[in-house]
């Protein structure tokens, strides 16, 4: 009802703001039995980190993951598993001054109006910092659908103008920016250079694939597979749009270019293109599920901007803190992320469907 | 869980196949003591009815809401409201010859993975016919939204390669393709006339607006307003797509052009742009709330295609059913409904909020 | 949260009044495959249906059962499944005289005050008429625990003071007090027959015993089998309690006697008493489940009872509609219903723990 | 679904196992604005805390109350409240003896049939030290109802075969049973310590009532106010049966005897009797709600009992930790907790139906 928590056989809660003491995960609904430590979490963890190169907030948080409970002896017991991160690397002065003034591009105005008072500590919950939370759940999700060969990988596709011209999966994790064209990864980091220069920052689009997903995941009618992923992604901050497929494209499309026709390979039913992305009515179809996802310009800039203060009054603002002039780079983990726990939910759906007690 | 209830107030739960007796909705969490009777709801039906235009499909369904429960004398009880719609005009002899093979585009294989059964009359219960309920539902979600200025209007932007060139609301209903621009609307309906001729269909795009909206509706992390309406619109069948406000151009834009700054009008506060489109950080700010969503062409088409037999044998398919060439001008009301039903919702949770007995 | 769903992924909806023109109830999650036709749900309405002997209200209803959804050709189909049961023999003149005045006992005054508007029909919402859809619910969950070997059995235990002093469980059925001690009810029904003609009315207490239930059903901490059960049975209208196993007795008792302790019979744990009613720590242990459920007595009445009007002043009341002078010999239905779709509900949440894809 | 959570606005997760390295519970929906600190939860965690008294577990926690998120200067923001408990008294080598043995009477052959794991030390997850977590976010509940003038007062009704006569509210945080008789409270105290003596231990009734609750609260059907509370109350370990008004003593009555009339006192509308126990129909009526919750003996006592191994074979164990004799004492403030976090629940839900916006 509040809004923290996600999924519903794997549920996960998250809490925390961004200069509190801590921010942390509950997961209710972790199958037992799974294989499960702290560096399982911290691998994911690391790569979504602040201050991983150059190009991103210099902010330095270890964010180290502690399991508090519902693992024994390196395994899962069933019961919920809780991850505190600590924050350690604060710097609650940078947001004195902006305590009675709302950001432009910023949550602060709606927080306010919404709960009377809001943690303008560094954009307190609403603050992506949020986001290690996801990817740390995200990074249990992933591990149990590598054990039923469903990876997920995401990635820069554009930032700016400059769109990845070749998907080279292998150089996603050599370039600081994630995209999968090393050329067009070195113009995207020169102009999220730049950018940061001007003070100013970027947007992006990142396109995710989930693969190895079996036929028949996603609910009909209002829990489509398609729907609960849009869910899912729509929920990180700075997202402007998502699409499946073909996406928009498909709109001036005709229905014969369209449809995806099946075959019969071996015993396996294929489709000869994807252009659906995966799902057709909401249900997946074995083949690669395939969304891109459009992130707006980081909303902290350092150029003054005209806004108005909490008691109603015009001025002016500019934003001093720690930022990722874009935050695609590091938004790659946390698509993947949710993703992997959009699609573990529905697999586990899927077990009472398909071993369902009726036809016994 | 199984996925035919969406809303979490204002909940609705849908039910009914395209063939069978009769679909319908439960609405629980109706607000008590609103007038309402049964031709609110059958207005709202009568757009979305079939056979209403040349370019729609001919079925002919008078769709008729009958009002089981949950309203005395004209007013709410506060206890769920059951509505009823007869299936009047099925016509099962066009779906035999459909009954073994998968139709290319439509959910028939995905279903009959996850279930190891279909309907396949008329696709059964993944059929358009299942939106007349969120059309029903949707009624009441406007009435209410209304009754606090919150008005929802929806319409087609662009048929296949065609864009509405401007935006004259008075003009939606005025002709069949509900385009706010006459002369667009002219070469929508010419366009969709020749699809149809020739045994294919289109794709479009539908333009949507909430306006009156208060600051302050959505909540944190995942159940961001934006977050909400995604779901709710990518569960309607066929759609590829969402953005919001600037959508995926803004993923090309920097931050100092994209950010809406701030600035008092009188004692409110408003943005100079609305490059957002209404929302920030998944909270409303009280500006028009602006989405946009892409429909694939519609999957049907009477043309042969490839495809498999449910036994596993490549075959041949033409689909001679009843279908509207393109689903954008009936799904116009269908958006509408999801969007009302979630803004509804998000409004009640936020009455919760605001009007908290913690500070009493 | 209206509260008119439950089950979480057996999940049931109801709507209707006492009243209107139907109840009905819609079931998502309802496992595919699954053999089903009305006539199985009919045979426990037939159990539960008004006027079928002397001791029950005299309300004439065939309470016949109309599935609109979810079932092809004699099979689920995994959709919802909505049946509707229509009102046939509504005598709203009689609840006239009762629409400005709350009767003692009954949910007249509660309702007023929570929605501002009361349906006065026959109670509206707070009938006992809507627990016929829960039987509906109830006969199909029972129809799949049966293909389980889970056999969900209840009876009148006692009324006012008479209470049964042995269980031969065929005798059941064989006498309209639904009693399993012949002899105690006959006396059962001779009082129920006294406290009519008194313009009185009776209390009494159902026991109820799921029999083949495997141990691991239930949920830790919040969803413990006995806490979902205790839920299911209170929701029932005029229960005033709960226990199981040796329920408010064990209170009084030692750890030693009370424990039931573990022996091996075969390769099967068992417990040598049971005490715990075939629950412990919230979780089933493969031993009979065991509760009893106390009804107050019936709240309608036609002797003249004080009360107060809709418009605050003092007043005396006679009901003289149509009524059971004791539920009991009719709620051991809805019990044995309410029952079927709990343990349903966690059977099949089971099945995603012990089938989970942790461990592949 | 996998039972962690309870509340649907003010919800609440639990986590955390006996021997782990902490307990915590997340609190999502806890208004905005309310003035918070530590010392509010430590208040009611040092009433329920271990070692509080000779007749108690001798187990020493400090159970002190960490404070990680949505509170900003001493006032909640609205934002989930994470609470961390640490645990520090483990000692684990009391139950490496207990690692392959079911002991009689709790839940290791539950958990261990449905994970097919379980986390032996001390009950894990299955332990009473998890209730510490209901009572934090209980210490919230009951202050957020302070405000509103509802109480929630619970108390040792019974202790074995001794009751309390009389009901003096002031004196039951005076004794360590928490009787409100001084008298029974002695006799009780004084066999408890003779069961503890003889390696036995002993249940006990509690009473809980809730003054001040307005009428209306609760919800029709299926989330009655006594349905709920019935599963918040069951849900705590130990508890084998409730009750609410005249409870089982009700089943054999008459109507015109259990009937509590209504009748006006000024403009307020009362019952002259309470039999009901402050609810009718599932809705409060503004009279005390009053309830009463047995608990069998504890499970754990040191004398041996026959019992099973994990791996099948007959045994038999002695328990040797340290636990309350019985529990009564220290669960009268959980079940305060749990009916402070349902009542309070459903208040909030009121809010939405009686601010709601349909009549606008």
């Amino acid at each position: 009802m509040a809004g923290n928590s996600f999924g519903e056989i794997f549920k996960i809660t998250t809490f925390g703001e961004s200069h509190g003491p801590a921010i942390g995960v509950v997961i209710d609904g972790v199958p037992p039995n799974l294989p499960l430590n702290e560096s399982d979490i911290q691998f994911e963890l690391n790569r979504r980190r602040p201050g991983q190169s150059v190009i991103t907030t210099q902010r330095q948080e270890a964010d180290t993951a502690h399991i508090l409970s519902g693992v024994l002896a390196g395994r899962t017991t069933g019961t919920p598993l809780a991850i505190l991160i600590n924050n350690t690397d604060q710097q609650t002065r940078d947001y004195e001054a902006l305590k009675n003034i709302f950001r432009p591009g910023h949550a602060d105005f709606g927080y306010q109006t919404k709960f009377g008072i809001r943690d303008y500590r560094g954009g307190g919950r609403s603050s992506g910092r949020e986001t290690a939370c996801r990817v740390a759940a995200g990074a249990i999700a992933k591990k149990i659908l590598r054990n039923h060969n469903i990876n997920i990988i995401a990635y820069t596709l554009a930032i700016g103008d400059i769109t990845a011209k070749k998907i080279d999966l292998a150089t996603i994790e050599k370039n600081p920016v994630r995209c999968p064209d090393p050329e067009a990864a070195l113009l995207m980091a020169q102009k999220i250079e730049i950018a940061r220069n001007q003070q100013n920052s970027l947007g992006g689009i990142i396109q995710a694939v989930a693969h190895g997903c079996p036929a028949g995941l996603g609910d009909p009618v209002f829990d489509k597979l398609n729907a609960c992923l849009a869910h899912a992604v729509m929920s990180i901050g700075g997202v402007s749009g998502v699409e499946f497929g073909d996406g928009f494209a498909a709109a001036a499309r005709h229905g014969l270019e369209q449809n995806d026709k099946f075959y019969m390979d071996g015993d396996k039913v294929r489709t000869m293109t994807n252009h659906a992305g995966g799902i057709l009515g909401g249900i997946s179809t074995g083949a690669d599920i395939i969304l891109r996802v459009a992130f707006k310009p980081t909303a902290s800039i350092s150029q003054p901007q005209q806004s108005v203060t909490v008691d109603g009054k015009d001025t002016s603002v500019e934003i001093h803190g720690r930022h990722d002039p874009c935050i695609c780079p590091r938004a790659v983990v946390v698509v993947e992320a949710m993703i992997a726990v959009t699609i573990l939910d529905r697999l586990l759906i899927q077990k009472i469907i398909r071993e369902s007690p009726a036809s016994v």
